[in-house]
């Protein structure tokens, strides 16, 4: 099964502007990931996701759960420094790039040059468990547009950032899914569904 | 107090593509209140709120519970014909407007000719309750800007429309909130927040 989940803010914001290293979710993007730290935190300072608490806890670990593999984008892999140069979980992290030959030689990372062989490589490692595909936003867009999304999660941070890059910008398929539970904390507001698949996902609906 | 909530689907969408009378809320669009109508709907068939059942009702019940006048865009009144030629509520509607001469001599319908006028009349009228923003989007937008909403709420239906009219289209004013409660039902996730109010409120951030 093929899950994607990310953060966003109320306006569909996935960075706030001038997203970048150093700066991973853009100036003022940091409310997007409170409910990652326990609260607020900032660019500058320590944070740990070991802080995360309540209802934030409880999604996380969730998704911890039942995940084998994700894959992400090179845009997320670069902007975060390979997460300080090492695969921050326990399981194998596919980066979906246009310069797979870019390949580090440290281990937990492994580069693919197509969303098709990004995924096939993830489902093959997560063996019976999961892939999540994590972000960035083009990296969901292509799951959805294919429609090999079966359960789709966003965590709706309670702010509107009014700039920054959109989760659904230039998305243009119309997809149909049911809500099936939600989890709500200070910090955000975990809504979950599951992908009602159509073959193929149809295009945005006109007259 | 001031209270906006209004349906989107998952990409911020108010409408599907090409909505106008007889198609208020586009193509594709009556999924947007599948909640509303206790399931699917279509704008050739009969259609009541009567239908409207569990955690739906709940919400709306909720909410017309404490709200005692509605502002309206003229975009929307014109859109559902005035929702008939009748306000369907039980409180009066006040109809922002660039042409309050309009206004028809019908009762449950006053048109104001500013932002800050319509509010102000909503606030006379509602006398010890709330008044309601209650779209469309450009009435949401300014209440938002202007930082007099108190409480958001968005009615999220598990849709992705690819198309339309979005919610936040231009919006580019940086706004923090705390959620507060979440219903959901099949057909929509209903999130509460209250606004923390800055004064004014920001531009979106940069560096």
């Amino acid at each position: 099964m093929i899950i994607a989940n990310i953060s966003t803010s109320l306006d569909g914001y996935i960075t706030g502007p001038d997203d970048g290293p150093g700066c991973g979710l853009g100036v003022g993007g940091e409310r997007l990931h409170y409910w990652v730290f326990g609260g607020p935190w900032t660019y500058a300072d320590e944070h740990s996701s070991s802080a995360m608490a309540g209802e934030d806890k409880a999604f996380y670990e969730g998704i911890v759960a039942r995940v084998g593999a994700v894959v992400t984008g090179r845009g997320t892999y670069d902007v975060t420094g390979a997460w300080g140069g090492t695969n921050p979980w326990d399981i194998p992290c596919i980066v979906l790039t246009h310069h797979p030959d870019d390949q580090p030689d440290v281990s937990g990372f492994e580069f693919a040059g197509s969303f098709e062989e990004a995924v096939n490589r993830a489902t093959e490692l997560a063996g019976t468990r999961d892939v999540s595909l994590m972000g960035g936003a083009e990296v969901i867009r292509q799951g959805l547009a294919a429609g090999v999304v079966d359960e789709f999660g966003l965590s709706i941070a309670p702010i509107i950032l009014g700039a920054g890059k959109r989760l659904f910008e230039g998305f243009d398929t119309d997809v149909d899914l049911t809500p099936v539970w939600v989890r709500q904390s200070p910090y955000a507001t975990h809504v979950w569904h599951t992908v009602n698949h159509q073959d193929p996902p149809g295009p945005a609906r006109t007259r």
